[in-house]
């Protein structure tokens, strides 16, 4: 069953450092799967990515995307999100956005490409959830 | 790196029981992430489905697949294969291949639908891991 709110019954699945399979559209028109790390504010996912990379290309001409992120510990338990780029900005001089990722899924180690580092934010307008 | 043969150092992921996260195309062109079972038989990706579902119109539609299948111990080495949809059958009248599939991920439980069973048969294109 489709919903355009995070059920709550899955909300700790943005909350924890669970991982994302984000499905992007090539410039072929042929899907893209990729894991990520992810952030989750209540309103707007968010990834760290380059500007240098395919999926970085794939989202400039087609912003709409979707996430599936299962529980890791039962992953028959997932929540899969469908939604929209809504702006794609650079991460500062530090990079700090990708170093609080690295935080929060505690796996910290050395920035060499704080240059190319950008933030992608997507605003969910879909939210299917499976037990 | 793309590849066009699954690379030896990934192929465990395509011989245990992991989970599969399947893009498909939405007759709107945007994309659709769903966690699913597979089977590889070093040919072919082999998914069990239902004919009466979103990613079955879909697929009929836009027969081209991506498939991210991470390892269930390290979520950051993984293997993502894009590839075609080659055939869609219907499975037997005891859904036989679902049922293989159960005891493939060590979860048999009684089949309702095996009417609308269906088996979807992909062959990859291209191969792309990560460690």
């Amino acid at each position: 069953m489709t919903q355009t709110t995070l059920p709550e019954s899955h909300a700790d699945l943005l909350t924890r450092p669970a991982f994302a399979h984000l499905a992007t559209i090539r410039p072929d028109g042929s899907p893209q799967s990729n894991v990520m790390w992810f952030e989750w504010d209540g309103e707007l996912l968010r990834f760290t990515h380059t500007s240098t990379r395919q999926k970085y290309k794939n989202l400039q001409a087609e912003p709409r995307v979707a996430v599936s992120i299962a529980d890791p510990d039962n992953n028959y338990r997932y929540v899969e999100i469908r939604g929209t780029v809504e702006s794609i900005t650079e991460d500062d001089a530090q990079a700090s956005f990708y170093r609080h990722l690295q935080e929060r899924y505690d796996s910290v180690y050395p920035i060499n490409d704080a240059a190319v580092r950008v933030i992608i934010a997507v605003r969910p307008t879909a939210f299917v959830v499976k037990d």
